[in-house]
């Protein structure tokens, strides 16, 4: 019997490369209790929070990003991999281990002064969310706080954001890369 | 003042190349009662039918299909491209203008017998949509319907699904492509 978050999400050893164990959390959102759990799990230390925008990260930000929206009842904002949104957009580059790369928004995705929430599946070294972070802040928002279903802590991503200021929610820990 | 999902769409000419009149749900989605409308709207000819499993396409339909699964208190699955999901996979190609892609489902994300409904923001030449029916059908599954944002009727794809026996779904229709 599963209970918690944490024992939906399956470990694939060797994905994308060799020395990785992959934290698949699609064995989690394919059950319906374990994605509802999460959904009302992500939300719970914001609730009676204003929040405009709930805004998820490619691509696996987008399923969750999509449910925590509609159970808020606000719009969704995408931030994704450069050239894929279609309209006029600000850039961030961000360091990966080898080389950089390059988040996108909308530059009239958010208006100045509105909340925001951001949400993604698993956190690792922050990158991804801090450039996230920086554009939302570029286009005058206020991000009330990043919810992630996972967290590898000895990666250094929650300490970044929690350096950052940022109120960083997560659901489970994993050790390891 | 916008009344129909329509008009939150906005056209953006030229993208990805030259030619292309791209329809931007981006804009929809961003709006909470526009967001809410669609998710409501993709649902409504579905209403009292047995649906276990949301299939989203990636990447748009990954928004689109978590708020319809959270809707429906369903689990979620993706289907997306070729050497992005991490556990074992079935592949199915499909024929783009110029060459062919590759669309995947974890071999295990559904149960024969299992009800699904497919969801993606848009519907063209129907090439990817049909690959996602073929991999739900080759697990066993049963595709009650696809649900679409916007309908590009001229390229052929809501008639291609129809032939397969299809219960197509869209909420509205652009001429061109």
């Amino acid at each position: 019997m599963k209970k918690t978050v944490k024992d939906y999400i399956r470990t694939i050893a060797d994905f994308p490369h060799e020395g990785i164990m992959f934290r698949d959390v699609t064995t989690l959102f394919a059950d319906a209790r374990g994605f509802r759990m999460a959904v009302d799990q992500l939300l719970h230390p914001f609730a009676g929070q204003r929040i405009d925008k709930v805004v998820g990260l490619e691509a696996r930000g987008f399923i969750l990003g999509g449910a925590v929206a509609h159970q808020l009842a606000t719009g969704f904002v995408p931030i994704r991999k450069k050239g894929k949104l279609p309209g006029a957009v600000i850039s961030q580059a961000y360091k990966l281990e080898y080389g950089e790369a390059v988040m996108e928004i909308h530059d009239d995705a958010l208006q100045p002064g509105e909340k925001v929430l951001i949400v993604d599946d698993l956190l690792a070294t922050g990158g991804t969310c801090e450039a996230a972070i920086k554009l939302c802040e570029r286009l005058g928002a206020e991000v009330v706080g990043c919810a992630f279903v996972v967290d590898l802590p000895e990666l250094g991503g929650h300490r970044l954001l929690e350096q950052m200021g940022m109120n960083v929610h997560v659901l489970c820990e994993f050790e390891g890369s």
